[in-house]
């Protein structure tokens, strides 16, 4: 999230009761986990195996458990947990505040648009001109909906992020301060969960296709004119370019980039990027023509074996 | 879907001012995608690689883009985009009229039948007797319901089909004229989602039982007393015979027709129709008994590698 | 389910005008499926393959359509058909009673919960203080929902066991007499489905945290502090440990046991029990490492055919 106004760095620090280091006034203009950081964000470390990609990340101040050197250009804050000091930032900055009514005061909603019985619309939501939500769905805050949405039945449109740190005695939650934006001409089936980010955007591009019971993560971005078929699950974090069609049960777990044009088979699992253009197949998945040529090969050693083995 | 009155030849060129060969007054009863076509029926075709299935179908009527003979007892209209022209057929014989009460005053519900809080019903929609319809269900238009059925909570039946043509520009639209019907004594678990046909009917025959979150693609024909358990996810235009078991999370490609009795154990997929009376394992799915023997080859082959390799 | 108060032999016996051996005085504690069943407890067997099981088993009172001898201390109730026989009991002792409120007015609910806009909430609903309910979630009857507890939008819980009995003209439901119970400082994600048990209690251990269209079957029994990623699908009469982490689509068939710590990689599915602290993968999931060496194995293997059959 960017923050409005910028915070100084004696201001945020002060707000943690924490040491700094770095000028008073060094400029901290966003919120943002390590994925997705920009010139200007905090970003927060707790991990010694991640220390040095924070710190030599885009992020230009870091919330950090340990004495280091301090990049140049840079500032530090220091805490014991940075997890839960990051979340005070959070609270503080994006504070919750849940609507009781159907539909918030505060949605913007455009022209044309269709807006059917049993929807709920949470705050700092915007629809666009021409749309159609359909019974039942259920918008969280923070979505922006562009125009000629349709979104249908039972989707559930910018739950928080499903991001927790497991600690020994409970999971403590991530808070998240991100959104959804789904672009113009977009349609969402029914049953669909697309979560809002923990700190940046969930976006489905212009013109995509998502059938129904699909579900994508905290932060992920999909291109456009991307086809996605029923019982699709996108995890966090990745990030699927233009014209991707995804088949029906694919499942991409997170951090993952998948290229243009890339088409993965009913069922399909990749485990690492895929470079678009082609089409994948399997858990994990493969370029397609390999994994077909491997399952014959195993069909034939079998059988070989039993001819063997009955001889 | 049915056209009801028929129309001539000439009364449908017209309205798409567009020109033909046939008799002026030769019928119309109907407008049916490729999958389905019956005598009567108009059907449309915009591929040369489908324009002989198109012209040798049971369709009556052809709504095509080339200049081709006319086969014996049939009728052509040309069209330069016969997808859009049949678009225009679809929106003219089958209007969209959105209902915006929770449940449409043209709704016909039987006796001793129980509609929960929170269920959306919309247009054209009959249900029987002794059903339950749980708390916050969307029924869309053109669903038809027998008697003793249940359909849980979250459940979406009626949704249009999902199926686009793709465009270099956008996702095009087919639009949907067909119906849902689902039989006497079928219970559907929740957050299922069953999209009516494009064209004909999405049909759940008497006595089956579907669990949650199972998804239905448009124009799927299921048999009477299958069972389906979690997860299932069944595509278009699939045909699915009397008895049939898919465990959970199997997944069901479009077209494809699986035989009376069959098994499909959990996480299967086929790729081709499956003939009754067997049980099928694995994605792609074969004969559960000749996959399970692939497994145990590859197994002890990956063992007598290990044992080689360590000497 | 408990009976309160106990009955008698001789009650229960003439309640299904059935008869009996045993002491009529003897008591029913209980009545219970066959995974479940405890000392007091009156179960059913219809089918010889599991008579010895049910005579066996913890319950003390057999509901049976075979004379056998009676096992010491226990009681046998003599019925052509158990299974109704049983279904009987529970429609007499667990009488359903569908609320057609909005919120039931037996709902007890804690202090600083909220209930969102178009949640439905059953009978002998309980829930905690400090609770979120979202928005258009359905709680059915009979559900104790603990303190902290997020349930997001969609999400339906409590719906009757998927457990049915093929006859060959109609599915017969086993009537649900159980319950769901999640304790306290779980969350549930969107679109999630947890059924109540058939005779017992479908349980999810405190602090766990499901995410979205995760699924749970009936009497299934979840840890603490366990972890399921999107599209899980958890089937009936599961025990899970506590800490385990199933990842995104894992599916579990039903009755199998997975082991503290366990982790199972996304996609898995195990077809028998897991022990715990050790991480799965595959369809059927093995250890991680045997099945990523299979898998190695497969390619090498085909390669050098390729290369074989090249020359």
């Amino acid at each position: 999230m960017k923050l409005s106004p910028p915070q100084t760095l004696e201001q945020t620090a002060n707000l943690l009761q924490a040491k700094y280091e770095g000028p008073p006034q060094h400029f901290i203009t966003g919120l943002n986990e390590i994925h997705r950081v920009e010139k200007g964000d905090l970003v927060f470390v707790d991990h010694p195996k991640y220390y040095d990609k924070a710190l030599q990340s885009k992020a230009t101040t870091i919330l950090i458990n340990k004495k280091v050197d301090c990049p140049e250009g840079k500032a530090l804050i220091f805490a014991d947990d940075p997890f839960t000091a990051y979340n005070t930032l959070v609270r503080h900055f994006h504070p919750a505040n849940l609507s009781l009514k159907q539909v918030s005061a505060t949605a913007k909603i455009g022209k044309n648009t269709v807006i059917m019985p049993g929807v709920y619309i949470g705050n700092d939501v915007t629809i666009g001109n021409d749309c159609i939500i359909h019974p039942n769905v259920t918008i969280y805050d923070h979505v922006t909906i562009g125009n000629s949405v349709i979104i249908h039945s039972g989707s559930v449109i910018g739950r928080d992020a499903f991001y927790f740190k497991r600690r020994p005695e409970k999971f403590d939650r991530l808070l998240s301060c991100g959104k959804v934006l789904i672009e113009d001409d977009v349609e969402i089936g029914a049953c669909c969960c697309i979560d809002r980010g923990v700190s940046d955007i969930t976006r489905i591009g212009a013109g995509s296709r998502l059938d129904n019971q699909v579900q994508i993560g905290h932060d992920t971005q999909i291109g456009k004119m991307c086809l996605f078929a029923s019982q699709v699950g996108v995890a966090g974090c990745v990030i699927i370019e233009d014209n991707v069609t995804l088949w029906g049960q694919v499942g991409v777990p997170s951090n993952l980039h998948i290229g243009k044009d890339a088409v993965l088979l009913g069922q399909s699992a990749p485990i690492r990027s895929l470079e678009g253009g082609k089409t994948y197949f399997g858990s994990p998945a493969g370029p397609a023509t390999d994994k077909m040529r491997e399952l014959a090969t195993l069909k034939r050693l079998t059988l070989e074996r039993k001819t063997k083995e009955s001889k």
